[in-house]
């Protein structure tokens, strides 16, 4: 009836956690349409082999609420034209589940979105921990020269949704290459507000 | 409404994290009676100014359940007697609530006990993820010769009974220096198991 006591390894220089049950990876095919030039992305499949953008590795004891869930992120170092390497993205199925994210090499940063679309930028290196509130739609950009990797951990009945950012075109903000190095952001044309009854739905995941 | 994004930088060279809002500290007279030699207790409070043993900071955004704590804890090498430095311990409040640590710096050991009794020992060094399940009291213990520091991050709405192991006179076994070095369980001959009523009454904190 009790669960036994687990243990993993972080292996910093591979990216990887010993002992974590579920695996996956993402390459830049299943990025597809993540990014501004559609051109530089399919060059970019082509030209290599349809790189891997990021794995993950995580321990799941359950999905029982009040229990958590932890892993370890690995992203490669990359641009699609001037846009970081980024991951999908998710607001949690229960919204008002919140996450954290510890940095442990290289550089990068979280991209958060508020229901209501206000952008907030928390840059993360080693040694940063981040607190992703509940309600906020949150994405990984690897912002650095080098593999971007994070433990993280969340509750273990926060579940995913990928399609929010789908559904509004994209996040509100890009974030490019900056002129003199590091990074900027630029509005997404593309993006759509989510409309005040979307916003409330979301919201109303608090109840 | 929303909660910001936060950021805390952990400095694993002084076992701190910046940005953490509640900061607590406990020294060696706090662990009076935790320790199998009295005397040994009582001289080293004298001898050392009643040094601290272990200091904890935390991020608390909110007691929500869902929510998530999270913090750094830095515990100081040394032995009472044999006894190795070691935290108080606790079960959470809402007993089916899990733990997760993660090893920073230092060499040291999770112990677990269950309800009924059963001991488990987790090594953690640095890069070590300890995942304790629910209804597993635990303490931590510097076994190392430095520092030990460990992340954590546990659901917002657990709390802590470190009342549970003075009820029983202290957890099962008791972590000691091995002869030839590394550590070893003894018995603790104070030990009262817990009667099938109270195991009862925290695993049926689950309903």
């Amino acid at each position: 009836m009790l669960t036994e006591p687990a243990s993993c390894h972080v292996d910093l220089a591979a990216g990887t956690m010993g002992g974590a049950g579920g695996r996956y990876q993402k390459r830049l095919s299943d990025l597809t349409g993540l990014y501004l030039d559609a051109d530089a992305h399919r060059d970019l499949v082509t030209r290599t082999g349809d790189a891997v953008v990021y794995d993950v590795g995580d321990f799941r004891p359950s999905a029982a609420a009040g229990d958590m869930i932890f892993g370890l992120t690995r992203m490669s170092p990359g641009l699609v034209g001037e846009e970081f390497f980024l991951t999908r993205g998710h607001i949690h199925a229960k919204a008002d589940r919140p996450e954290i994210y510890y940095g442990q090499a290289g550089q990068g940063l979280m991209q958060l979105e508020s229901p209501e679309g206000e952008t907030r930028i928390v840059e993360i290196g080693p040694q940063t921990i981040c607190y992703v509130p509940p309600f906020w739609i949150h994405r990984s950009i690897n912002t650095g020269e080098g593999d971007f990797v994070m433990m993280f951990a969340y509750p273990a009945d926060a579940g995913q949704d990928y399609g929010i950012i789908e559904r509004s075109g994209g996040m509100r903000h890009r974030v490019l290459r900056g002129e003199g190095g590091g990074w900027r952001l630029a509005e997404n044309a593309a993006y759509r507000p989510r409309t005040p009854s979307e916003v409330q739905a979301l919201m109303g995941a608090a109840a």
